[in-house]
């Protein structure tokens, strides 16, 4: 299970000066894909051998699902792993989805622990469970332990393969120890130090290591003021700590301060990268994870649970409509303007929405500075308002020469783009208070509201005063 | 201006077992805003000083404009540069609006060469042109060389302050260079080997260095598989080989294969940040950095110009509209559904276009799979609308009694929802082709076709079977 040195040899060819570099070159996954279109399997499958697994995962990713089953084939068994934990989690699942537990467990021989942990809690339960009893005594303890956190947490992100030194020693000896060792950790910036006890002490950064006396003891050059990490902190803020402290690895610790694991800025990166897609996505009303060339019923199917909810919303806008049919039928004009208002209106919270999604996520908004953002919106609201306003008035006024309709637009639009920076502002604040990610749910019921409070307060305004 | 070691020392408390973890602890920097609230200016200076510049920057981050550039003259003139570099772009130029050409060349001294860059290329030319002046000749030079690429390139974000080796030494007087030198730049994996013409060869991972024997020649454990960057590859290429690749830094090239800087993997991280945040802001038509808290003047400029835009497209949505007056003076239920029709457009084709946009931005479609692509989001369009089109029209005719317009606004919307399909993947694919990020203006220009068609479909529909 433990394989510190990368699994796969980089085959990229050798570069000799003036050689075209590597992005240069056309995407290695685009020769597969060719090669694969004109059936040419044997090709294909040197191909295969010669390529990264992030290329080869690539290439399967924009594969139909039967393409990619029959390409996935063409594989080489030792390759299986080193690719499924390149794979987003939608396209791995269609290939574990046609693997025995047997096939699985050999795929994860080679990989690094939390590598194999990500995958088989992707796994169902029962297939999971045959595959960790087909493992050794001790890589299953390694893998239960990671499976035992949350997959968000700290300790779901961790791996707990660790190179570990004392603070008694010199710097000759850990060099001494690290040659005889003959391998390191990928992405060792430092070397966690503990007690007898596994207690974390500090790190060793390594480029100590290479620039100091050799001489030197671990204890008087280790750095104690490190960052360490509680194994159930949210992957979020793990990520948001990496970033803000540009850190290339940190120690995992557990409650009583013993080392558990370690984390590397790779493992970061890949939170980063799905959380931004989560929540662009979500914006979208999409689920995350959405495989791009997923079947047609299956993709229609995961799309309902929004369009679902938009009917009802749009139904509730139409029945608020419903309530000035009167009016309607009197002043037709008020039929063929009022998308005007809520749209406008649409667009304009969209824009507030957008920017308190990003402020809750940077944690920019607190209790002293909510009210302050609050009244900003509504200010720009109402800035916005007014200009759009006059000119949404003016041209209205022009085309069906109603000074009155004019009027009552521009009131109209003044008063929902003023309610649209309410909505955006509070929608997502709300649904952050009742733990629901405001990314995902807040742009369905903005728009209901927009689009239902921009009929209205038109109508409303519009039967008062003209009919 | 060249300085290997961390500019600030990390203040955080020492960590004693089973003492709180920083994560466990609240936000620094809501202690901060805590303290500046209640204007205890000589409490927030002292607590700046032991601040990390991350804390810092995001404390200034969620100040008010005028707050910042108080609290900006609360800390040290030292603490500056690594503050400045920690902001976000739209928040940095608040203060450096505000510097002088030689306080904010004092407050480049101690920074890397690359955050120097960033700083200065976002500077007022004259500014930019003062502070360059003032720079010892080897600094100006340096700073020179990054700012003639452009700033989204891989030479834009590379550093050019490197440790190379040759290849005929063996690993013991590398290990000695090294102890000599004193220091190692952050982020170092590997040494770039070059030739007595600053070609560039491989690497020497630092692995190799600690675990091999000493007497090793460079020439015989140096990596040259190893991905060089091109000085002109867009900084999104260098992301995406970052992240596929698990890098942690890369050497980059001109096209004479010379060893022109390296890129590390913390400004990776801020690129890919960046990225999201473009993207995600773009969508609902905000430009990117935008200040959460910058002025209301300023902020409601910025978000005009979509609002302009929807403007235009909402009339152009009402003409269609208005060319159906007499049906809606006729039948005043064709004004209550229509948004429906209208918004299951948007919303589906929304849907199709997040999963497009993503395609394009993870180079998951090419000539082979896009008509697929396209065939398939027609087909869940069809599948969605058939069930989406069935469910409202059953309600409407249960509403108006009138089984007529059931089935109008049912092939009105199964229409529709296939038009948004196909906008969903024909506008970003259309944009990216003009070369302009479809991430930034699809959403107005999708809503634009749907609402339109939406009408136009529903109401010609109606005008042809009802009137």
């Amino acid at each position: 299970m433990i394989d510190l040195q990368p699994s796969h040899t980089d085959t990229l060819p050798r570069m000799e000066p003036a050689s075209p570099t590597p992005l240069e070159r056309p995407d290695p996954s685009t020769l597969l894909v060719e090669l694969f279109q004109n059936d040419d399997f044997d090709q294909v499958r040197l191909a295969l051998v010669e390529h990264h697994p992030a290329d080869v995962a690539h290439f399967l990713t924009i594969l139909s699902p039967r393409d990619r089953l029959q390409a996935w084939q063409l594989l080489l068994p030792e390759q299986h792993g080193d690719v499924l934990v390149e794979l987003p989690d939608a396209v791995r699942e269609t290939l574990t989805d046609n693997m025995g537990a047997e096939e699985l467990r050999a795929s994860t021989e080679g990989l690094e622990t939390d590598d194999v942990a990500d995958l088989v809690g992707d796994l169902p339960d029962d297939v999971a469970q045959e595959l960790l009893s087909n493992l050794a005594d001790q890589d299953r303890a390694r893998l239960e332990n990671i499976l035992s956190y949350p997959e968000d947490t700290a300790g779901g992100l961790m791996n707990p393969d660790l190179l570990t030194i004392r603070t008694g020693i010199t710097l000759e000896v850990v060099l001494r120890y690290l040659r005889q060792r003959g391998s390191m950790p990928v992405a060792s910036d430092h070397i966690a130090v503990v007690n007898r006890d596994n207690v974390f002490r500090g790190v060793l950064h390594i480029s100590d290591l290479l620039t100091r006396p050799t001489d030197t003891l671990v204890s008087d050059v280790m750095d104690v003021d490190v960052i360490e990490i509680l194994d159930s902190t949210p992957d979020r803020e793990v990520a948001k700590l990496f970033v803000d402290r540009d850190l290339i690895s940190a120690p995992v610790v557990d409650e009583s301060n013993h080392l558990v694991g370690r984390i590397t800025i790779d493992d970061v990166v890949d939170v980063m990268r799905e959380d931004a897609d989560e929540s662009f996505l979500g914006m979208a009303g999409i689920q995350k994870d959405e495989d791009t060339f997923a079947p047609v019923i299956r993709t229609a199917r995961r799309r309902n649970v929004w369009l679902g909810v938009n009917l009802v919303t749009a139904f509730g806008a139409s029945w608020v409509i419903g309530q000035f049919d009167r009016a309607l039928e009197e002043l037709v004009a008020l039929a063929i303007l009022m998308p005007i208002v809520a749209s406008m209106g649409g667009n304009a919270g969209n824009q507030t929405l957008a920017i308190i999604i990003r402020g809750i996520a940077l944690e920019q908004i607190n209790r002293h500075n909510a009210r302050a953002l609050l009244r900003k919106e509504l200010q720009v609201g109402l800035l916005n308002g007014l200009i759009w306003a006059s000119i949404v008035a003016t041209l209205s006024f022009l085309w069906f020469g109603n000074p009155g309709l004019g009027v009552v637009i521009g009131a109209a639009m003044v008063i929902n783009l003023m309610l649209a920076a309410a909505a955006g502002f509070l929608v997502p604040m709300t649904l952050r208070q009742f733990g629901i990610d405001p990314a995902i749910a807040s742009t369905v019921l903005l728009t209901a509201i927009t689009d239902a409070m921009g009929f209205l307060v038109f109508l409303a305004l519009a039967t008062v005063y003209l009919i």
